[in-house]
């Protein structure tokens, strides 16, 4: 079993239950499990044109998804790629039909066809208004016999389904659906077959290889073509699909059957609008999982003729969720970039004692280089000392460019120098920290109570905690000690980062995929350099 | 190239633009392409917070697919499975941002969380009020250093969108957000893993097993579990959240992580529902595909605690299709199954002249067997003859209780005889063709216009025209004819029947499937035995 079901006996009653149970109760079903599968709204009174569909399982949501206000009144469904039984379509008809007569929705298959058709006289024999419309709209063969029911179908069950909730009498909707028949062109293509509930998936396509004009039951396509993309595969279908179509403007309806990913489905929609027939697609249903042929990593494209009153019945709102709606096509809506990307340099200016000061920093990471780096190997990459010098061999090249006379935008500037010099994720973390420390003190924080705001946010988007093994371990306590100055911060930083030795299990940053045996009696390297800092800044 | 892309490089523009050309105009893009991928609210007018979400591609509809009304103003799209740059997060929310500010909801992902987090700092120095949220659902392990953001990201889109909409301002909205993300648990199982655009899907999981645990990223799941069947796999899963859940009702996100068929979803959905905290369950959001990785073949389960804030917040309406909707959980709504299905026997009456002359056509086919056996082996299986004899049998074993005496309800209890009696299509067929009768006779038909109305709605049915080598090339014009007497009825239908030999492409039925070759030369059996019937009664 590769499948989320239980047995093959019994998934169609239990999806059909899971179904029912999720839809706030809209829907109910007879009371005839295991052989009558009949799905109904609840909220139907009988009082117009009841549309009844159905037909083997294995293609949802049609048609059980489809039933609701403004689609379908019914769905009869069989097992997985098999008719229902007479009296279970019977049993649909004699449910939902009132005085105003029952429209059986059918896909051209013989058992289709010929159980709903008996069920149709059966019906009548009761004196029931019963009218049947049968859906060929696949195109796969130019002369096809009898052309398959596919995806095309939704097309009758939707406009159908309007002109019913508007309360058209049987004559008219049966009209409007065997002219949605007449006009609807269907043809689908695949990159697989599709899996049998229980079953292992046949491996008929070759790599390189689609199957193009295929139905919704796991049969062979009409041909095997080569694939190479999605821009030559939906070509290929709107070649086809191109001789079957008249002047003007049409719907699309663009199914996924069933295992291709949105992502492809949206890179198919967009292929589809940029074809050959792309100019004669005014408004698009979909791309959605409507009638699917089980997990077939399939497509397949409908198309419809529009006139006003398909477009009216295609725009009413309906109840069922399955039915995506239906958009008019738009061009991409493509608006320029906002003002702010690229980042106002600030105005340099002089402050000789912080340019001092700084260039005293940045000196101390270059000479840490080789011991951070050799204690990063210890429990990681070996990178940190490369990391925090290489930053401060940037900052320090950039010092005369400093707004230093002016802290607020110094700390912005300083996040500015180092996002856009200093890689990974310490850069990014670094470049918040100062970043938010001036955005803080631009709101009036003291120059330190800005840095301990930078350390919040880098807090929260980082989500590192103290005692997490990382040089929040010393600069928290170090910020925090800064106001009774140098001393007491210096000695914090030495504890936190001392204590980092001890923490052999890291939740956040890189040493938390590192073992224990690893982290043991090694300061973070980045509690070290905080650390070091502090002391050289203690030192004087 | 398995899937329906055109290039790894170009896969998630072509999708996005795919997108919003079906997205009737309601969605639009910067300026940016290829770094900058941001979606956004063409309606939107900067008059509330601003939601922006957003991430690695390859979890559609997650995010873009959930812009609109009621939900985000923004979605910024990395790659796939990439977190997007700062420059695109901060472009998002430049974008979208007015005076009410603006809500980023971040996935707990290290890139996610240090782009989004840089990118709000950036936006916060031009005066923007922002915020951030990050969304940490995942409960695979028991004390994850870092919980994923997984599916349970929507229910925050959905509840945060709510309030937004509503105009609450920006503290509102992220309590709101906090606390949903404080609140809400998640948990996947997959059976599969995904497939990378472009690369082979990894094949990591053995049959008859299944991964718990895992994440959106295709990365293994925490402990690989024996697969049995669906109950088996929800009920562990269910298992695992239990111990996450407090009492009180709860709202369950059902998602499909790309590749499990709807009908295994509702499998699912049931399972879930049934599970041990079904009855902690009462509402539903899907099952559908929300947040998924591609085309995993797995679910996840996300749970929330309700209360009325939320439930009105998850109740309110938004304009993405992607959205399913939340409904209460209900009972499965049976109905009893109608009247009607069992059909009513006719109140048997006698016509000595009518017994007798059925009796004789009975007697005809039973005796015709052999040779429509032998002439069906021609061109099909050699069981047309035993069909119809079997048929006469039973219906002659019938006379006795027939309504011999009524015309109309001869016919349909021939009908209901036959479609009880005999199999297979033409069962079906015969059954129709009789019951249809019945219904015109009832209307007013006289006996011989009543079986043509019969033969339409056989037509109807079955599909089959006059030339398509079926019985109908002998039964229409027989009864064309039969106004005038058996004898021209017989003469048009042997005629019909013999130029069945010359038919050798079938369109309808079972011969429609046999090669030229075998048909050439040979009667129609159904035909066949039109013409000997009308010949045995034009003979007396």
């Amino acid at each position: 079993m590769t499948q989320f079901i239980n047995t093959r006996d019994t998934v169609v009653t239990e999806a059909i239950d899971g179904l029912l149970r999720a839809a706030g109760g809209r829907l109910g079903r007879l009371d005839g499990y295991p052989h009558i599968k009949v799905v109904l709204r609840t909220d139907w009174n009988r009082d117009r044109v009841a549309l009844v569909s159905g037909g083997g399982s294995g293609h949802e949501p049609a048609h059980a998804g489809f039933v609701g206000q403004g689609m379908l009144a019914a769905a009869v469904c069989g097992d997985v790629f098999a008719s229902p039984s007479v009296d279970a379509v019977l049993a649909g008809i004699l449910a939902v039909t009132g005085p105003a007569g029952c429209l059986l929705i059918v896909k051209n298959y013989t058992g289709d066809r010929l159980n709903f058709g008996l069920a149709a006289e059966r019906a009548r024999a009761f004196g029931l208004k019963v009218a049947m419309v049968i859906v060929d709209d696949d195109v796969a063969l130019p002369d096809l016999p009898q052309p398959r029911g596919v995806a095309g179908t939704l097309l009758v069950h939707k406009i159908a389904g309007a002109l019913a909730e508007d309360g058209a009498d049987l004559d008219t909707v049966a009209a409007a659906a065997q002219g949605v028949i007449d006009g609807v062109v269907s043809l689908g293509m695949s990159l697989s077959t599709c899996t049998l509930p229980g079953a292992a998936r046949e491996d008929r396509i070759p790599a390189g290889m689609a199957e193009l004009g295929l139905g919704i039951h796991g049969e062979a396509g009409v041909e095997q073509v080569p694939f190479a993309d999605a821009r030559g595969a939906m070509g290929m279908v709107a070649d086809r699909l191109a001789g079957h179509l008249d002047a003007g403007p049409h719907v699309a309806l663009l199914n996924n059957l069933g295992g291709a990913t949105p992502l492809e489905m949206s890179v198919l929609a967009e292929e589809l609008l940029a074809s050959g027939i792309g100019t004669q697609i005014e408004s698009l249903v979909g791309p959605g999982a409507l009638m699917t042929s089980l997990d077939m990593r399939g497509f397949s494209v409908s198309l419809l003729p529009l006139d006003d009153a398909r477009r009216a019945a295609l725009a009413a709102p309906v109840a069922p969720a399955a039915w995506p709606g239906c958009n008019p096509v738009s061009a991409v809506d493509v608006r320029p970039l906002p003002d702010g990307l690229v980042p106002i340099k600030p105005m340099p200016s002089a402050d000789p004692a912080r340019r001092a000061y700084l260039a005293k920093c940045c000196s101390l990471f270059m000479g840490m280089e080789s011991d951070l780096n050799a204690l990063d190997a210890k429990s990681g990459d070996g990178d940190t000392g490369s990391t925090l010098a290489g930053a401060a061999r940037a900052l320090d090249a950039a010092l005369d460019r400093l707004p230093l006379a002016d802290l607020t935008q110094l700390y912005r500037a300083i996040g500015l120098e180092l996002s856009q010099t200093m890689g990974g994720s310490s850069g990014v973390l670094l470049a918040i920290f100062f970043t938010a420390a001036g955005d803080a003190a631009a709101s009036g924080h003291g120059p330190v109570a800005a840095l301990r705001a930078g350390l919040d946010r880098v807090q929260q988007v980082g989500g590192a905690n103290p005692g997490d093994r990382t040089m929040v371990d010393a600069l928290m306590p170090a910020l925090d000690a800064l106001d009774d100055g140098y001393g007491p911060a210096a000695a914090a930083a030495r504890a936190g980062a001392d204590r980092t030795a001890t923490i052999t299990r890291a939740k956040a940053g890189r040493a938390s995929y590192v073992g224990a045996d690893k982290l043991a009696g090694h300061n973070d390297p980045g509690a070290e350099a905080v650390a070091r800092l502090f002391e050289m800044l203690a030192a004087g």
